[in-house]
């Protein structure tokens, strides 16, 4: 393989052509992974080296061995489309994924100085904060911090603590309408506490996604910052 | 800080803190950064720990000092619009960066399972391979792998070698007009291989994206891998 090195051991870049076979829609959850045998020709190493890399997907549960039958995959990483309309729970129906959404916590401060900017307020003006976990069939995918303006939405914090969902409460205090004006992706490292919620390990590499959506008017409702796990989530654009 | 732990100094949280500033677009190159002692009452550390974590952005090279006059940001992470029509050098020249692309290698090969899957070829196809650095201003911002279906493209191996450019390099093989159908972007640790050519270090994280544009006709012309620099590289979908 072209990436291996002294540093990577060559188990380690085996699971990672693997993983990525796996985010590029190659398999199916179901399908069995090809045999050690041909992952071992493929990759020009002997089967042991081959157990050990897929070991390492045995161990992320994206894969399991069926004694005698080969290692299956199980799961595979959500499809999450970004676009003009951006909706976690339709997006995941739509994936065939069952979507859940937990409150870590909801509280009302001051709007910081970019924080203000991007939802077009002066700093200190009073927005609702909204952190929390999405999952996808109960496995978590993305940590979530979604800020909304009190001035236009008054009723947001009551809203948001009876549905948790960002869609339906937006509905609830009038933007039922709204849109993705821009969204900024990235890619960082994920801090100790991330990791821990999204049941990852610091460092391990999260999309960051920044997007701010509009109301009718086109005044900005939601100014949301996501970290996507990234071996669990695929953003697609579709042109 | 929320996200401290006892496993991240608080230095490395502050100069990520920063770093996501830079991301997000809150300074332009030339901007002072804000004092210590505003950083450090942000932040509620001592002036110390600050300085630590303005000093590993130094290290970086995104922030200077002036002695006397503070921390004054030298780069920004570069812009790059991800849409219907997506052009590495108009990209950069419209984000005012001077655009590079480098040559790694170009080879011709047979298209393994995946690949001719995504080119809508037969396993075993001949393809095109040009493997690149781009580069922003002089500095690596990504790698990328493009594959060409030479059946469908026979003059393109010689217009890469002469064009070093995937969009001249079309045009002169007859696909002038060709736009992009998706785009998959997922987040990845940066293998050995790659981080000495991004200069970064192994781990650090990397925006994957697939994608495959496709000709006038409907039929694929490019099937485009490619690893940006989280750091360096803010992907923007405008609706």
């Amino acid at each position: 393989m072209r990436d291996r090195s002294p540093k990577t051991p060559v188990w380690q870049a085996i699971a990672d052509a693997l993983r990525a076979d796996l985010s590029e829609g190659r398999h199916a959850p179901g399908d069995r992974l090809p045999t050690e045998a041909a992952l071992a020709e493929r990759f020009g190493v002997n089967r042991h080296t081959v157990r050990h890399g897929v070991s390492a997907l045995v161990a992320e549960g994206l894969v399991r061995r069926r004694r005698g039958a080969g290692a299956f995959v199980t799961a595979t990483p959500t499809d999450y489309p970004i676009g003009r309309r951006v909706r976690f729970h339709d997006n995941l129906i739509a994936a065939g994924r069952r979507p859940e959404k937990r409150l870590l916590y909801l509280d009302t401060r001051s709007a910081s100085a970019g924080e203000a900017q991007a939802l077009a307020l002066a700093e200190g003006d009073a927005v609702c904060a909204y952190h929390g976990l999405s999952l996808s069939d109960g496995q978590p995918i993305a940590l979530f911090e979604s800020l909304f303006p009190l001035s236009r939405l008054p009723g947001i914090v009551q809203a948001l603590e009876q549905t948790r969902s960002v869609t339906a409460a937006l509905a609830a205090a009038g933007a039922a309408d709204y849109t993705r004006a821009t969204t900024r992706l990235t890619a960082v490292r994920a801090t100790a506490t991330q990791a821990l919620h999204l049941h990852l390990t610091e460092g391990d590499p999260l999309l960051r996604s920044s997007a701010v959506n509009v109301g009718e008017d086109g005044s900005p409702v939601e100014y949301g910052r996501t970290w996507f796990a990234g071996d669990r989530v695929t953003l697609t654009i579709d042109a």
